[in-house]
């Protein structure tokens, strides 16, 4: 079978990490052309990586005829433009989360979706396909914890990138459209079902120049899903252990915990300090093989013209129900959805 | 010093377990009497414990000239009463969580308490006195983990107990009141401060027969203090690995967990279902220590003139908070206080 | 039923304690007399304590008519001497580990046990009484692990005593006769069962002080036992994290560990240095209830005429291997029992 | 670059993965000959992974012009035979454990690496290249848990897997050659030093066929090693819980502990046996990435002409030692090196 043919845009922290993976660890697939606006970091990863094709405007990577797919990796408010002409393209197309930066764009970006349905598209909700959440969704999927009482879920980032979060903050949409999407897309995933009320809070307990932007550098939220199951989120950004995704799911017949201490590896360390685990620094080291599996199970999709179990909708209904946590944070109330 | 000479009324499970305490465990006590409607019982455990008075009548106790202080395990309805009787007999009182069964009750006990300065006063929020809990909350005060921004805390029944749980439902006020008043107090004992909203939800997951009572078999609450601070009480009847109490506080510098595997002991198990811990069974089990602790600092406080850090206003402030989860998990809104 | 009145003699830190649990924790026991040949922290416990008799002399301890046992808990040289007198004047007797400094001392102590077979006689095996050892001794005498295969057993003591161990090192008589009898008690009474061989090596890692008295900083030693099972032990001094005992029986059916990690209380600790634990610090704190409990067993032992689990023959075995485990480290080589 | 064209031969478990991770994990490799006895096997295998040319003899494989490596994954019986031909072949030669089955193998194993400087030669200890075990290396070795003291290294194979153990019994030397080379390869990278002595023991605990090979179901051993440090190394075949590779070590200034439960992931699971890990169900579980990760360091090394840091003598001495080991387990004696 032929490999397909992979064009990436955006070479970011995470953009640069997918252009890695599809150049050596994603089987079936070939990345033959990089799109980036820096021209020399386009060129010195191209050449690292033996990309040929190189673009510095993403309309013009599309042209490339032998090109199969795109990966966008692109700053967040051109999703949404470049996954409707990647389509129109007749390209299949991987995006990275958010879908859209409002939920127009997402609505948008379903109509593109379903104009086109021959072609496989799919968002990057990574944990998804991490091989705990995997586990875990196995289990409550199949029944093994009973029926699903209450989720919880926390999203931290280190202390040590503060600067950088806040350097963002004008930018990110606020902690729930920034980092509890995950929370929230996990959320749906495990329970199967949607949300219809939140309560949401918060504050500024570290660091006060999220304020401006009605920002917290923590908050949570508490939510209730048709199916009566609760559902509790919490988003921070002043971790001082490391980067912290933890994910609990209780059930009338069991509990699953997912990376309940966020452990960097198996070594334990006994020392002046007890015994302790240091933990993982970021998303990049604790979502590793899930930025692979993901990316793999897109060509996959591809390559055995199936459907990825993620879709657009997902895409869609995770934004507007962010934003209307975001609305609940910023009102002080309880909204129903 | 002479001993303090106590009495103690009510002889269900934590009743007996305290008469047992006062009769060997506490340093500088003596059970002299003990009072139970069971006459059976009554005789029973006082022969055991070689108790000389016993009494089916708690005003017939309070007459016994050579009595010091009483300690009140009686059904939550006689508290009120029994604490005004005792205090007004000039005895001393410790007495089992709540305060009353109403806020007005509460507040009926507050004025009691105030009218005999002289004596000592004491309510039995045993988790208080755990030394995990005692050490965290350490660190917490001295500021170890900075400014507190989350607060979260489980109370789990064993499934196994289910049976107790629904009988009892009629007149237990419900979870909020009867499980997560022991949360609400190590929310404000930790945050040091008071709620000023909650939203509250829940559901009857695997035991519809709550309902009726407008209670569920698993509900939660989120509040936000007046500091900001988050706090987010789950409290559930339905666990099937035994007792869980466990409780995390995340600050600016640090974050503390209690408990968060309710280990029976330091024995581990590797076997066919995987590397193990066995948990608490139930309450007697896993503060079997803190029931001795919070009875021995009473008898200091009497021995030593001193006050107890828990007050008589502690009970009715988590009397009313409890009153306001549940009025908000009935309505299913969120309330402010 | 009558307390039995009990003298202690020896004040130093286990000593002090067991004055202290006799005065306040061990139930149906009165402490009524201290010997200690240090007047000053004599007088000052025995008025703490609320203790009348005091004495210098432990033969005059003796004297006194209405002693009915005495906890022996002075310097090891002392120990089989006393033994003698106190079973001779009619005491029933706690001693605390070694039963002799040397095997012929113990020798002589099992005679002067066997002369007086109604008194009660009892050594200090305290981890015996140790809730988690006592729940795993239970799941393996019962069977649920299967046949034991390895027993392996570590006790550390915390660097920060470093100090105390190279003055003590001249009568410490070696880390297995000072350190190791704890483990080698326990894998008899886990194995039900003697060794036949022994060969053990070790050195001074960080201290070469201990090297002229034949020691080592940390040692250890293989043993193969009579019903094939192994043991691994191993003691150390040198632990920067805290007090380390931990051990672990692997057998056909499960394995136990007891302790793996020395965890000081049910907190855990997430800030800069990761996930962690804080460790005991010494065998007060870890060993707490089990000085209770095996004093408590003693007592019990004396009231209600019955042998207590741990006889002289064990002290005596004990010293026995101990001293051919020490014999195989000097002489650097494998010894059969 | 050009990729490094590889030939395969061996297609058992082990074999087959090795072979797999060539076809698509590996960066710059290209698997382009397998070799295999089965014809069947080595069909289907070479259709799966789309490899054109298939082998039944490996020294025709060797005649293979553009072959630029050989991975040899035979039976351990082949290994230097085909290390010989294939280094004389001018191939780079990638060998399995064990490097021959007997010491006198390895050294002629030896002199064929010497006699071709510039081959690559690698000897799969696939333990070294696990992202654990390489972060505890670099902490030891960089000094950070001070002088270490205490080697212990566990392998255990899951019962379950007992009948094919038995079955392969007559062929596997014996479990310190078959299981504990692995650990034995460990305490060398560790300590970076040699044994000096060893006493080795075990018996059949549950399996009595392993005594007519004068083997264990479950076996240990204690060396000293020339830099004093002590090594207990212990192997079974009879872990109820899973697949068990463990290992400690214990320096003066801290203690590392890799994979002290052998998690199969990161979910941790609350019912009603408590709260548990699954663990790993075998090596290729386990050491999944490990297999990878040796394999990329081959082929990096040949593309960037470098050496690996795992050499042909440690292959033997890894043999004479465990040699020894097994040698001092049927004498039932200590042995010097």
């Amino acid at each position: 079978m032929d490999k397909i043919k992979i064009g990436s845009v955006g070479l970011g922290r995470l953009g640069l990490r997918h252009a890695e993976n599809l150049a050596s660890k994603i089987m079936g697939a070939q990345l033959i052309a990089l799109c980036d606006v820096d021209d020399r970091k386009l060129n010195d990863t191209a050449d690292r990586l033996g990309v040929a094709h190189r673009f510095s405007d993403f309309e013009a990577m599309l042209k490339l005829p032998e090109l199969d797919a795109v990966l966008i990796a692109s700053p967040s408010a051109l999703h949404t433009g470049q996954i409707s002409s990647a389509l129109a393209a007749g390209k299949h197309v991987f995006t990275e989360k958010p879908l859209g930066v409002t939920v127009e764009e997402c609505k948008a970006a379903e109509k593109a979706v379903e104009k086109y349905p021959d072609r496989v598209f799919m968002i990057g909700f990574m944990r998804r396909f991490d091989d705990s959440y995997m586990y875990a969704h196995e289990k409550v999927i199949s029944g093994q914890i009973g029926r699903p009482i209450l989720f919880r879920s926390y999203s931290q980032d280190p202390e040590k990138f503060i600067d950088g979060a806040i350097a963002f903050a004008p930018h990110s949409g606020g902690e729930f459209l920034d980092m509890a999407v995950h929370d929230i897309d996990l959320a749906r995933w495990f329970l199967q079902d949607e949300p219809e009320s939140v309560y949401a809070i918060g504050g500024c307990y570290a660091h006060p120049e999220f304020a401006q932007y009605k920002d917290g550098d923590n908050v949570s939220c508490l939510m209730k899903f048709r199916n009566e199951a609760m559902a509790f989120l919490f988003a921070g950004r002043t971790a001082p252990h490391g980067y912290n995704v933890e994910t609990e799911i209780i059930g009338t017949k069991g509990t699953l915990r997912i990376a309940s201490v966020p452990q960097k590896n198996l070594v334990e360390v006994l020392d002046s300090h007890g015994v302790r685990r240091e933990c993982s620094e970021n998303f990049l080291e604790r979502f590793s093989a899930s930025y692979v599996n993901e990316v793999q199970e897109f060509v996959d999709s591809i390559r055995y013209r199936r459907k990825p179990a993620v879709t657009v909708y997902d895409g869609t209904k995770v934004s507007e129900i962010a934003y209307r946590c975001k609305e609940a944070f910023e009102r002080g109330t309880m909204l129903r959805f």
